[in-house]
């Protein structure tokens, strides 16, 4: 499974395109010629133009929308540095299927379909069909004493990933979110950033779901002590994923690789799914090119984590809370920039008089 | 006809309602018992709150949503304070009808009906019966000369909008955006926030759809030129509509008073739409409870209304367009932190276990 699965991975990054920059070009001279003043859309034209350059087509229509959520279990949980107790992982996962979570209402706003996986979640996860079933390992290690995970099963989560968002797109697949759940996860997220980005573990490690003073402190020193450990490892994306990630990391890490690979922009969450999103980078920089982070969270080391990847946030709006809430919430901006960008009528069709100001069109 | 108009004015902002505070409670307390760390879904949270205690309704839904766009024509126009000539107005309220313009598509994503109303646009707007026809008067008189409009237009304006927001409260409406067009009215909504603020011109005015170096300096010259003469009338609402509004400005700001007389959250959108927010709350601050500002858009004044207002941008996408682009866009983040509120599972429902410190529940 190890060779095909490493042979998976390469390939994959290997097959991720340059940016069509003539669609983004022809998205960007169709912007100059819709009935308003030019640049008066701000934000949403050069988001039009972006999602133009990664899907290769010159008005993307962002039809077929979908989010995946990975969970996964961490066995630097038992450090004290959640609020949570682990089993909150399992329950999520069937509040998720169940239609109780914060994303499964986003993503119905969103209109994108949901896809629930257990990565690696440590309890039972109940048995109905919607959820994809990876469980590629039972939890993460205590990355304070070991390393998260083997490197087998780091390859895994990764092909997992990628074999996950090749169905998606085989049903279609315009625009993809990418979010997680697991209590520990947020420690996790914070060593991969500070291992990255090489910033002071106390920097870049935040409250998470909102812990106290004293889990606080808990987290700060597990990060420390996991990145001690890690400095030994090395710094590829896969034995980063095996020293410090989780299981969803991984296979978040995979669907970013994937989605690169097809032309599928893909929205980054918050914090852990940003790391997920290192991940990937540091397997093949060229991922980050199809990524779009969808808000600003409250964790610091998300912050850290975007400007490391040349992100920046369509929303603020202060979330910590993961699951793909995030990016959920701004596809609806991505499917309104890219709507402007098809639908609005040119000056010339309007019959609407242009500035005294327009200069010729470019093409 | 005015002395029926000033007693539906005076009526309107008189039944202005407190605040429900006890639906914002209900909902915060709701808040607190989602399927999420407290606190974790940051401003949607806040914002959901908000529309609780706005609308009286422990868990609104906001079903029905509308976007009303509102066209006139400025006098001051001629002084060449626009990159665009007067005929764009018409022409545009004939491209909001035929679906080309961005805020047709953006009524649209936002699932709200577009109501276009021409308040008093100088050509003709043709005969599409879907067209509200105000046309309280033929475009205002240049403000720098001249009061933009007898006080009994005024009146009418603001009456006017009073009533289309009680027909379209009797179709049913549950949130309000508000949305303007009119080649020159950001001179007007400049000299608006700055004799309402008290900021000197130069810092409350913008370069609108963009203009040059020389249309700015008219633009400036203009609002000073307006205010100098706008000194001598007086600073109750009327006249100061009266003195440098359009009949667009007057329309929107009865939408406010409306609105919140019937509880009704509205959305302000850009400069202009800001603009006739300060009217309505010079009328009556009350009215400014019942508003959410949609998004900080590039205009200087922009941002002097929000902070007068008392109000927080919900998106900042740099626009600078007006139509109410930036209210629909953020009509889907309002339904979103609604339906949150409303459809999340509390954690005894989920049966997921909460945080070691979570606080006994207040109800």
């Amino acid at each position: 499974m190890t060779e095909a699965d490493a042979r998976l991975i390469a390939e994959t990054a290997r097959a991720i395109p340059a940016l069509d920059e003539a669609a983004g070009a022809a998205a960007r001279a169709r912007q100059a010629r819709l009935t308003k003043p030019p640049g008066a859309l701000g934000r949403l034209e050069s988001l039009s133009e972006d999602i133009a350059a990664m899907t290769g087509r010159d008005r993307p229509r962002l039809e077929h929308r979908a989010i995946v959520v990975a969970a996964g279990d961490h066995g630097v949980a038992a450090r004290g540095v959640s609020a949570y107790p682990p089993e909150v992982t399992a329950q999520m996962v069937a509040n998720f299927l169940g239609g109780g979570a914060a994303i499964s209402v986003l993503a119905h706003v969103a209109g994108a379909r949901l896809r629930v996986v257990d990565a690696g979640v440590r309890g039972p996860t109940g048995d109905d069909p919607r959820l994809l079933r990876l469980r590629i390992g039972p939890g993460t290690a205590d990355i304070t004493e070991h390393p998260a995970m083997p490197p087998e099963h780091a390859r895994r989560s990764l092909a997992a990933g990628i074999e996950l968002v090749r169905e998606e797109h085989d049903t279609g697949l315009d625009l993809l979110g990418l979010g997680e759940m697991g209590i520990g996860n947020s420690t996790a997220a914070a060593a991969i950033v500070a291992a990255v980005t090489g910033l002071p573990p106390r920097s870049v490690t935040g409250r998470g779901t909102g812990v106290d003073d004293s889990h606080y402190a808990a987290k700060i020193a597990a990060v420390e002590a996991a990145l001690a450990r890690h400095r030994s490892v090395g710094g590829d994306g896969v034995s980063l994923l095996a020293s410090l990630g989780g299981y969803e990391i991984g296979v978040l890490a995979g669907c970013y690789l994937a989605a690169a690979s097809l032309r599928v922009p893909v929205l980054v969450d918050g914090l852990i799914s940003g790391a997920a999103a290192l991940v990937a980078a540091a397997i093949e920089p060229r991922a980050a090119r199809y990524m779009l982070a969808s808000h600003l969270g409250v964790e610091p080391g998300h912050r850290a984590t975007l400007e490391h990847l040349g992100l920046r946030p369509i929303l603020d709006f202060e979330l910590r809370l993961g699951e793909g809430t995030g990016a959920a919430l701004a596809m609806n901006v991505c499917l309104a920039a890219c709507r402007l960008l098809d639908e609005m009528a040119t000056f010339d069709e309007a019959g609407v008089s242009d500035s005294d100001q327009a200069t010729a069109p470019e093409d």
